[in-house]
């Protein structure tokens, strides 16, 4: 039986491959999905994607993913450093969370450096692009089998 | 006549008692609201009950409440510590603040000890649980009464 | 049987009602603890109100409630901000401590948001004036019979 | 030709001139909007007014400007000290932005005087009132037709 | 009757126009006077233009306009960072302050967002160049005819 | 008729001239009162001199003051840097308070820089050893003779 | 001919061994004052013990040990981190003055690392428990031999 | 070709799955290395695992990497938080440097969410156990076919 | 023979008693000089009365007081907060240096609580108005005629 | 049977003695060797004493002690204030750990009063010269013997 | 050719040798320009003396020395700290700058650490006394005939 | 006779000249040795010249040059920022030691703004490239001959 997880990407990934190219990279989050999903498929995993500019409905999204038990993969982006509330929200979660990050946020500005959503996280990805989506994958393939 | 009183409540608290309980206790939102709606009408206020995850829909409840000189008893949750937008919102209210906190924010993590809400509250509850409500309620009956 | 309940004021709270009541209100402090007292009686406390100025006798009062398992309501005024003694005292108890302040610590000097108590406090409870005891007793009367 | 410009104004602006006249005026919304109109046709500009008290609309619209190549005349209100998300979308405009506070932020409370948005704007202003957008879209004008 | 104003400008910025253009712009200060001067002289005011880079000049130039109650625009360059005998000069103008600054100095390295003469200042600029003064004069000119 | 004045002095100044001479000076806290005495004398005012090591007794000395409506020269030793009740105390004084410290503590240690106190004093005096407290007793003379 | 020492412990530690065993041991005061007594023997010195939660108490016995010349051993207790006035009685000691904390301090919360006493101690001791004390004494002797 | 990759274990790390496996993971360095050179096997990199508890000589080994033109595989360790010699030394690898740590860092004390190395490496990956260094490796395979 | 001292005073104090005299107070500066000159001769002090913008030329000035072993009254003003040259200046004085404020500069923002020049005064005086020049002098002359 | 403790000393501990009498004394480290393992000899303990310059080789000697399960009296030196990496050995150590440093570290320059290791020792020792490593021998004597 | 190259000496530099030479050193200014204008004609360099305690003045001739092309050699004294427009004008040099300083400002108080000037300067010497500025002198020769 | 230095070189300078030529200059350590053992000789210093990778090591060199009365250029490199053993090891030396960076470390990362070596050094020299060890070695001749 496939195991459930959410892909969830925040505020501006929407526009992921189409604005800014050198800093976040040159893949659409259409791509991205695509590919997401097919690797979670030979995983195992029955993968969810979305993704929102709204706060409210990305809390939503992880409450969702708490009642299902589902495993999630957040890119939080600029609610990263900001955002109590989705912290709040994903503490709620039983399956474990992964947040990822395209680029390597330490080597960006200092206020990067900080988020509310790691201590709450089970594991942290940074700077591998879209590999990163890939890596989180498989991480929680073999949490979500052993768990 | 009794005076108008909004209880809101911010982001995640619409799963009360689902998550979590040993943080925030056993009792549903329902039933919270119930139980204040209950007490208010003994102390001659009329309630409106409202939550939500969106910060736009809570700042444009703060303003219904400001046009109606209602008081507003405010569970703000994780926007406690990051929403200067909703405070910017309730120091347009003319009727009392309470703010109220389940837990003892102060007893967690350090970044829940500040709030940017509590310098535009009359009030501030912490810890009580559901019982915090209650005394918000009680306390904005006299200040309604008397001002 | 009633259930035993210390009201303990710290320093300058003995002049309550005297000075400054624009900061403070207009109560005095035997007017305050005698509607304290109805108020226990009636929730099947027994109330044993005192103040002082002097830290170590504040102390021992804390060390006798903590010797009768007393729930103990406490507004430590200025020492709130700098006695880790009085924290260390409080430490001890077993039943539950409620944190009083009259006025809204929060909207006055930026040390005023910091106590050394509020962390082994079960709830705090600021700027409702004396109403604010009032909801510390209810509290504790609901605690204090299911505990 | 007349070159876009979007005019987004962020939570509590919808009620300008309602409440709190003293802190910042007592000109309203529509009545802003209008005059801003009337000299952005002057100046060559066609304006795109807006309002919104959720971060998901604005960064929305930041994202649609962007799509257009056009200019923004922006005030983010309380955001302005909390949303990395706004900056990470006003980051992806190529046209200039010019970030406007009715109020001299710098006179306020500490926490107004730290802007996210400031980093990424061409040009700031604060403390002119209704006027600061004036003179924003007149600033636009001069480098839109330049550029 | 015109309304006296001054344009103050202080170290470094004799030099405009001649060193590092890339940040400040090609405009010499002589041709910004010029420009300030003509378009004061179509908003009815009366401009005086001075420069220096000894802060004892500057603060006797701010007190010859506090004694003909003259508003001033006052680009305080590396003052702004560093000199509260300035702002103090500044806090006995009565007529109003803007602060002007050509750059968005925002953008720049840190120590240049804090400034000592923002909080004695009316309105504040940053980032539009030469026209920062302009918006500047036309502000002051609605205020000097109304206050 | 002479005007009340409180020559109050704080922990460990008991021991003035006795001990740590080099840092306090040789005059011990007799003669400083003796000579203090004398020149309230001249100066038409009536002074008490106290000296405590203990805050309670301090703060109640300080309400004695308030009660009187008599100026106070204080000096709170240790106590300067860390007693917000002393500070609370002395906030309720009607007659100006001056607060004098024997030795220059700016060129102490970093801790000693900082005073709860000075915020509601009316005037500080440090580093004058004896005479700074002949210097309070003039200036409290002048005031309490035209307030 | 033996050598005065002062065996001094700050507040709450009169409830040695009754409350928070776990944190503080089993060990109650009069058993811990009684083996030091034993040891101070041993190593011929004549132990004087005490324990007051008033700090004008413990800064009247830190004098008295100063005229006598006498070591000393002193828990502060929760004045460690917060009491400049107790630390300006230490400073005045002649002989050798050993702090002592039954648990490591340095394992608990972040404000129990700051000591105003130890910069005026000779020696620290932290997280022996009782046996802490008999080392202070050890070194006292030692050092009161040959001093 | 396989293009060459080193895996670098910082101190300590030899000690993995002997020592607090609850903290670390209960599997061991030779059986880490074992499965990573599989994987790196599979991926066409061919790798060299080291590991010590010098500085110096992790050092020499990224010198060593750098001349190779080898990608790298690093965890710190504790040198994470604390060595400026070995980011000095990342910083001279041509080829990239993926930053991998066990355990969840932000999950844990302060100081560990600080990392000298994060800023000089294309990537980070905490918390996914043993997991992370085979998506380092994914990684570099990816980068290392590309660059 | 009388002894030479210096009263200098810094920016803007030559307009004292024009503007802000609600801050500053109704005395002028040349009533204020008269007054201390007075008050010097009584004292056997022979007075040198200056002020300055110009920070090198108050520089000058103490010069000039080192070398004649001058006593110095200095209200630093605004270089107070600011100046480490003046500071340096100062600190080659080898009569007594007075720091002296009109206002109570601790009651004031939080900048004006930190000196520069205080570390190298003898004593600082605050808040006593033109009375703390007066002070000033009383001590310099107890100084002078005993060192 | 014997228990065995390990006696490290840190970096420039071999030079005891030698350099610095003043700071450190006038016992050399082979003197104070011989003196601690005569001492532990008596206390039924076999000790085995080291130094080293290298933190390599340090926290092999700690992995050494973890293996045995042996207590650890460790002087860090000045790693005690920057290495995370002998922290980390420290934590994996099951017999007690006691922290000696031979001066008070509390009253020398800000940057030693924070300690690494401390948080994962039991017992910190600090400024009683050679006589610190005997206390914590018998302190190691008793814990071990109980353990 | 010869090169041009200013030496400029900050506040209180005119006095070097005759106050504080203790701190200092003997030398006094015009011995040390004459050593340096003798050592620069040695290296081809055409050395301009000048020494300034106003800032003003500073500026303008750094502003001379840009417009000339020239080499400089500072020492900015107490300006280092504070002078955000001495480093705005330094910023406008073309030839490199050494920034000089006679002390080791790094073992004074702790504000001697940070200058304003290090950042636009090419090198930066400190602690050597006169000979420093030889050294500043020695690096130009070489830098102004190779660059 | 000669005078005894060392030429002590940190972690990675071994690599100068064969990586990032853009920020350290294309001479390698080699060539930079004997250009300064070249110079040394002429200065009449016998110089020994090392480098290393490993803290312990370089401890042990300083060690040596304590022994020798040996002055000592160091560039401590990565070490600068975070070794207080280092220090440690300086402070023993009784020749002046000399602090040489090649690059202005001012004008880089904020964490190489401190050293905790500077404190403990006679002077600094930072920028100057290779030149600056010629300067330090200039310095030492002058200060090894005189003293």
């Amino acid at each position: 039986m496939t195991a459930p997880v959410f892909l969830l990407n925040g505020p501006n990934l929407g526009r992921l491959g189409l604005r800014e190219p050198d800093v976040y990279g040159a893949t659409t989050l259409p791509e991205l999905e695509a590919r997401c999903t097919a690797v979670a498929a030979e995983l195992g995993l029955e993968l969810t994607c979305r993704q929102t500019d709204t706060e409210g409905q990305m809390i939503g999204w992880v409450h969702e993913a708490a009642d299902l038990g589902a495993g999630v993969v957040l890119n939080p982006a600029g609610w990263t450093h900001t955002s109590v509330a989705l912290r709040d929200a994903c503490a709620q979660l039983t399956a474990p969370l992964v947040e990822v990050h395209l680029t390597n946020v330490h080597a960006r500005e200092p206020f990067r450096a900080h988020s509310y959503i790691s201590p709450v996280a089970a594991a942290v990805v940074a700077g591998m692009g879209p590999e990163g989506y890939l890596a989180a994958l498989r991480y929680l393939a073999g949490r979500l089998s052993t768990d």
